[in-house]
């Protein structure tokens, strides 16, 4: 089939996730969904859900730390599903510690969750829009990409190196072609966890004072579709009655 | 006449500003256009152009820094033509002067043009979209607004204090529903300034290495239109080869 | 007399100011200490009790905001004290409005006084400083300096303009020897403002939890006193307990 | 005996450590050096230099990136050396690659050495310090922890995030009387590197245009024994003629 095109979504778990997966699909695109293989029922759930809705996904559980399934990955999208001309990198760890209580086994582990993982899917999708001239990289970041905070130093630490991490690329990468984009989401957004802890979570959302997923979707898909002649590098989002 | 709806660009005299009106007046609204009084032909060219496209566009030809002005320009806007839903402020003042032949009269015009007009123009709206409860108000900044640099003193104190301001408005007016957002302009737009002082513009042009005015105003457009719950504050916007 | 050195205040009125001049003259320079007309027994009185202590010191009321009477400032000085070898501005403008309540006299006069002053000094002294090749200039910044919020547009844009004078000098200046610095003091000074407003002051100078003047001002001795191999240009001083 | 203190140099192995530990060591302080085993005779070295000055200084070959070694590092120091009282950090890591020949274990170890070895200093003297009620805690940066470049994902993503950790424990230790400080080191440093692979490098020393380790290594001193009314989180250094 011709013109066929792949939008790979690492971290496709949450709501932002499957949103974005779900945005990319609506726009022809096959929406190629990653989570962890202990995800793999959920994963599938979302593939079919969005097949239901007349557009194509498939689910491909893997483990985005590890360099060899991460290689297989995109050589297995490339040959059996179709050209990535998007990539989104949107795995979160956000765990809090005081520094004494924070152990190695958890600064090292948010960091190759949060970060090492961006490294090898950026990698990757790199290699082979490279050959292709063009291609759009998106990471998903939060406010603390760009500052540490106290309990925060494991989880900060990983998303400012993934920040780095887009713009080292985006310097690198813009010139040839390849639109590598990092976002600032900033507030609650409207999940699964915040339905289930936060108590007043209908009346946030009724005055708009949660992130919508499918908001945060279109402007990813926004990123994507935008001219060359005037790219972005950095897109802040946040609800109306965020403080900042 | 009902639902009728304005977008003021204070700064309408360069490509961008013509771009940004054309933009809004085709989404419907009609773009109330401001240069100085001494431009006032060109002014009325660029209104009767957006009009035989068949869109709405008034020429109001003003001194953005005269206080009793702006504020006469707002309200003969909102009385005679219609609310003020969008305001863009995009008036720019790129001089170079070694700090010690930086004239007080330069820095201080340049502060003036580039940053008090801003303040008046944001003031005025404001007051407005504050007793309707909505608005989006947008300014154009660029690469000094966040860093100073040699012989840019003057320019980068002024986008500095343009942007300080998009910021404070930003964190008092977004939880009252109206849109502040500033934009970061990275690298050459193809304007007339260009078109005549650059000799490979055509070249340039042809490999999407410049700004398009136009594309500029698409993502102005898109600001106005985020939903309020993932609106953005600062975009920064460039060409795939910039380098930065 | 032979190596005389004349270190200018401008701002020498509040606690902070003043005891900069008294830091410097007890490095054996001049303190050449600058507040309003209106203030010339306050600056006289702190003249005195500089020389009290066996230093030198000079009260030179002047309005700061007035081109000539800074250029006349600047000769005086350089005629009949000694050459210019460091210059601190001080002044601040801190007020709070609604945007929407910031008249343009306000918004005008903030700028004035914390931004325009500081071009009028930091020009006419690099002008002295360049015939020599070597000299010190150091800004007093604000956390406000480096962003807006709700009801400080005046005051961030000030300062935000303020930076961007001291980042745009520093780099002009620095590779001719003269070191340009800014200064960000975050938090509450031990002052007369705040002894007179704060009612548990005593307690919080107790735990060093208010900035000491005298230790800001050892810090912008360090400044000058930096070898060229490692010079400073933005310096942040917050007490201890301090959240940021 | 009474009142020793010990000062922990990890990285002790170029110019700037070595600099840094001497002059702690000529402050009175023990300086505790560590690099990795197989430099341990160069380590000794340094450490024997600073004895014959007539200080202390032990040689305590580490491996940095491994837990139990530094845990059981920092507890040889205070149970036989002396109580540490200052702590830094000052291992680098400055390689370049294209992103897509950036190996994952490049990537990995640039990560482990610049900025893990970071956390595990940090956690470890900052429940030392904890229980005494303060210390000192300097982590040494470059001009990439600020914002990432083409070729240098790795090394700027783990000095982003060396800054975040600095960000986060001086938010969170400030308030317990830590003082903790990042440095922005921007230029060339004189170093054996530079001296052997610069050709003009007299010329450069001569007219101060690289980075001196002694006057870096003051500048350590000096943010050790700020008072705490007036605490510095980060600091810049660079020469006098570097351009940024």
């Amino acid at each position: 089939m011709a013109h066929k095109s792949a939008c790979l979504v690492i971290g496709a778990g949450d709501d932002t996730g499957a949103a974005i997966g779900r945005a990319f699909a609506r726009e022809g695109m096959t929406a190629c969904l990653v989570r962890r293989p202990r995800h793999a029922d959920a994963l599938e759930a979302l593939a079919a859900s969005i097949r239901d809705d007349g557009h194509e996904a498939v689910a491909m559980p893997t483990d985005a730390r590890d360099e060899e399934a991460m290689i297989a990955l995109v050589e297995r999208i490339e040959a059996d599903v179709a050209s990535i001309d998007v990539a989104v990198f949107n795995i979160g760890a956000n765990v809090r510690f005081p520094i004494t209580e924070t152990t190695a086994r958890v600064y090292h582990k948010v960091w190759e969750m949060a970060c090492f993982s961006g490294f090898l899917m950026g990698r990757e999708v790199a290699k082979k829009m490279l050959t292709r001239g063009h291609g759009t990289i998106i990471f998903t970041g939060a406010t603390a990409s760009t500052r540490g905070r106290e309990h925060l130093a494991a989880f900060a630490g990983a998303k400012a190196a993934l920040r780095a991490l887009a713009q080292s690329m985006a310097r690198e990468l813009g010139p040839k072609n390849i639109h590598v984009a990092h976002t600032i989401i900033d507030g609650a957004i409207d999940s699964n966890f915040i339905r289930e802890n936060v108590p007043n979570v209908d009346a946030l959302r009724e005055e708009d004072a949660v992130l919508n997923p499918d908001h945060i979707a279109q402007n990813y898909v926004m990123l994507h579709k935008q001219p060359r002649t005037a790219w972005t590098h950095e897109l802040d989002l946040r609800p109306w009655k965020e403080t900042w």
